[in-house]
């Protein structure tokens, strides 16, 4: 076990909340790292099958003597449902939770959005802490408050937007995380390289190239710099009513693929893989981008191994009547985040039914 | 049909969020009023199968040509549970309803209730208008953002807090509430005459004398200043970190003899109006108001004809024990709103189990 160590530490500000993102290692097992940012007498840690015969003793072991209840979920998207929550609602009342409770996500992703949700609504609103242990969960999800779970007719239909107290960031649970999880972690990496562009975007294209595992020197700092890109943008429109939005490239056809497939095919990551192919040939296709677009994003999302191609399977006409579930949706319009080049990324809302049509047949394996 | 008539506009301010309460008489029958406050496309109704015969075509009519989905739920606070949430968020998805909706709800408490609850996390946070029509919601329920469904081992125990765009209180509705209803709705009157004291609660209490009714002249006057009572408090404490908890006057019992009898035996204003008695009761036995105090608190419900003792089948234990998963516990003690006198209510969070006990025993029929 490595020892304790605060790599960065980022704070969220918005108008009317605070907090901090610490990056550490090894801070599972530092007991007074705990209790300065969980400083209550009773919690409740939501976590899933897979990640708590690895992380919750020693979670619960650190937070001693604060007395730990916990609810232990089954991994996967697919169970990101009203029934996990309601098992979330049910531990918190069976051990007699009151409003003064902490709830600890501990988990990727799944976990955090669902945890966050309960936390939300439990008797109005409870503490909430995020341990994510996943790459995407560190980088993405635990950061900014989006909460939700699945509806049988689409993703994240139903959620709150509602901030942690702290969101603390263990490198050192990367150690244990399945290649594949990681690898989909990366998709949101390279999500925020198009984003941001410039050095970071080269920095990024530079460690795939070198090959990024968990042990990369270089992962830390990359994290760190993908906090911040969503730090400094949740910061400014905590609800999504502008720019924030930008934060979904891709993920309105990952959102789809990933409903189509009832979550079984791909982890979230994947599908935001083949979703950033398909923003970046949407663009090209309108003539915002260059052809050169699609080509380099297929070429990142290579390199860290992810699928590109949606399978030819999928029915483009039922893909296209599922992202018109789409969040983003205002006045009945579809609105995507298309790429000018790397760095210059903004909400279209004036997509022709027949471009999209024509990147989903363009972004089918085969063609 | 009497001429539409704004009687009073009360403006909510909090930190974040301003609206208004507009009091009125017969806005339901006035287009231009709604789309006064109603400015969007689309709107999803959420009403109940007694308040849809009465009012449901004429607000459609009114709002023409906004288009209008609605879904129609059981009445009974028995059905404010997750199946009701789920019939609208079912309803807002198969109607293709986006994050630009507004969600309407026109009835009483548990209406304005669950609506509000699945605005707010319906894709996150939609639009949300409060036509409340029993005296309850206009003078209580509708104003001040608390959303909830009950959960089996309690009630409220799953919500949020979320503001609406405009709270619109037709007085007219009035004209068409069961009396049981109007009463029931009285009860929380009472409690805001009890915390207010001085010249209102002198207004209420002459005001039962004569025999309120809903054709009363002075009753838009006594709805207006139970609205602004509220909107004082809550302005200053939204989620309800302070003051905001006397507005729980009485409610403690009344949720945990709403528990007990599952919702099948009072309506939330007849349990409220037990629980007002206990806490008077309460606040005798605690030293802290005189004996005079729960007689002029029961002569108050009497002269409104609505219940004051305990049913002698009640358990007081197990009453006890359901009290125990009250929203205002802190440090693992209940809370208790208790009257010094009219006017005068505090937090007390230390009462001893066996006042408690002691209370409940004498608050039961035939003592």
């Amino acid at each position: 076990m490595a020892n304790f160590e605060i790599i960065e530490r980022i704070d969220v500000e918005m108008p009317n909340v605070r907090y901090p993102v610490v990056i550490q290692n090894s801070g599972l097992h530092c007991s007074g790292f705990l209790r300065q940012h969980i400083n209550t007498d009773k919690v409740m840690i939501v976590s899933n099958d897979k990640v708590k015969p690895l992380y919750l003793n020693q979670l619960v072991k650190s937070l001693n003597p604060v007395r730990c209840d916990w609810v232990i979920l089954p991994d996967g998207e697919q169970h990101k449902s009203q029934d996990s929550l309601n098992s979330i609602y049910d531990a918190l009342v069976r051990n007699n939770h009151h409003r003064d409770t902490v709830v600890i996500a501990l988990g990727g992703g799944v976990i955090g959005d669902m945890a966050g949700f309960a936390a939300s609504t439990y008797q109005r609103g409870v503490g909430l802490i995020h341990i994510p242990t996943t790459l995407l969960a560190q980088i993405d999800s635990s950061v900014g408050g989006k909460t939700g779970i699945n509806h049988a007719c689409g993703k994240n239909l139903i959620g709150t937007f509602y901030q942690p107290g702290a969101v603390l960031v263990d490198v050192g649970t990367l150690s244990t995380l399945p290649v594949r999880e990681f690898r989909a972690g990366i998709a949101e990496m390279i999500k925020y390289a198009l984003l941001e562009g410039g050095e970071f975007c080269d920095e990024v294209e530079q460690s795939l190239r070198q090959g990024l595992t968990h042990e990369s020197p270089q992962l830390p700092s990359l994290i760190s710099q993908c906090i911040k890109i969503k730090a400094k943008i949740v910061a400014h429109d905590e609800k999504e009513q502008g720019n924030r939005a930008l934060l979904n490239l891709g993920h309105t056809f990952a959102h789809a693929l990933e409903t189509y497939t009832q979550y079984q095919q791909w982890l979230h990551g994947e599908a935001v893989a083949i979703g950033l192919y398909c923003a970046a040939i949407l663009s090209w296709k309108m003539g915002i981008a260059e052809s050169s677009l699609p080509l380099k994003v297929k070429e990142l999302l290579e390199l860290a191994q992810l699928p590109v191609r949606i399978p030819s399977a999928i029915d483009s006409q039922r893909l296209m009547q599922l992202m018109k579930l789409d969040k983003k949706i205002l006045n009945n319009r579809l609105r995507f985040v298309v790429i000018k080049k790397p760095g210059h990324c903004y909400l279209e809302n004036k997509v022709a039914e027949r471009c999209l049509h024509d990147t989903l047949i363009t972004a089918v394996e085969g063609e």
